[in-house]
């Protein structure tokens, strides 16, 4: 196998007190209701050609227990379930995936002003999973089905490890939230494919559960 | 991240009609029942602590789609399903992964017969997951739950690069089949948790589909 290695990678998991979290301007939610983001994406779809989107998956210690930051944003319409999904989104024509995860978490997490931390280069890791979207619809499968011969898009996940301290800033539409493995498990209803595959993805990897700094 | 590289993994996956398969001499299985099998763990346990497993994922191209190789046993008793499981097993006291990943491999896989190249090493690559059994029973999870202060059992799952070309010979009772991942994705009623989520561990990788060498 090209490349292969045999030793555990590890990620340093830093208590989630150890970040501060606030809030930035932001474009407003793109699509009113399900629907239109469907119509937004098959338009886009049939201008540019596939969709190519990047993830990450960044994870803190609560309570001993790694957590996984996910974007929430409001449910569409009134009584819609909110929706939940990681940080990062999609490349533009050309753009490498690691250049666009660095901009797309810019834009995402990094407070506006530069001179919070804004600046920093994100460490970007392993890619974990490569997901298909075979149809003009939300189902994302990680191998390209058989007859699936005109992918609407390809999404790529990557593990970031998360400096031992910083500042997050979110657009005002959206929540930042840490999600334990265990309520990720198994709910692919609540979490869809992509987020709710993380525990396998990250089984791999020594997690190294820090404890809070000493003053 | 430790060791951390970003450049796509590959894996040849030759088509099924590259290779041969056999029969060879075996232990019969361990156990008649699910229940002697609980039992027989239960023992194991008190005896030795807790198991140390390891098992290969091994893909063959048929139809130009990946499959996975899974070995699979006659249901124990009338009308109880059959059973399936990666090629691999149990690890003995101090042995390493890999260096147990080849015996298990060489006694569930190869020719006894060394000239039929039973003799050669199997070519381990990455650890794509690890799994953990909290409880005397057969649920196994993608990380240690909280609560469980003392794992029954830890089990690692490689990718295994098969040769171009090779002879497999399997215990009598034991069959090798060629699964594809569209039938084992969301299919963790029939193939279990573990052998169900190879779909998602090896979705990071590509995968060589190589045609039948010309003659």
């Amino acid at each position: 196998m090209a490349g292969s290695s045999h030793g555990a990678r590890t990620m340093h998991v830093y208590p989630v007190t150890n970040y501060s979290f606030g809030q930035k301007a932001g474009r407003a939610a793109k699509d009113a209701t399900p629907s239109a983001t469907a119509t937004r994406l098959r338009e886009a779809y049939e201008r540019d050609g596939p969709r190519r989107s990047v993830d990450a998956v960044m994870l803190v210690n609560q309570h001993n227990t790694p957590h996984v930051l996910l974007l929430q944003s409001a449910g569409s319409g009134p009584g819609a379930p909110a929706t939940f999904r990681l940080p990062g989104g999609r490349l533009r024509r050309g753009e490498g995936e690691l250049e666009g995860l660095q901009r797309k978490l810019h834009s995402k997490l990094s407070p506006s002003d530069a001179s919070l931390g804004g600046a920093k280069e994100w460490e970007t890791g392993d890619c974990l999973a490569r997901w298909h979207r075979p149809a003009h619809d939300a189902h994302f499968y990680p191998y390209l089905p058989t007859h699936a011969t005109r992918p609407k898009e390809a999404r790529a996940v990557y593990a970031v490890q998360l400096p031992e301290k910083c500042k997050f800033a979110v657009p005002k539409s959206l929540k930042l939230l840490a999600v334990p493995l265990f309520e990720l498990y198994g709910n692919e209803k609540r979490y869809g494919a992509v987020v709710s595959s993380i525990p396998y993805l990250i089984s791999r990897f020594h997690l190294n559960l820090e404890s809070k700094a000493e003053e």
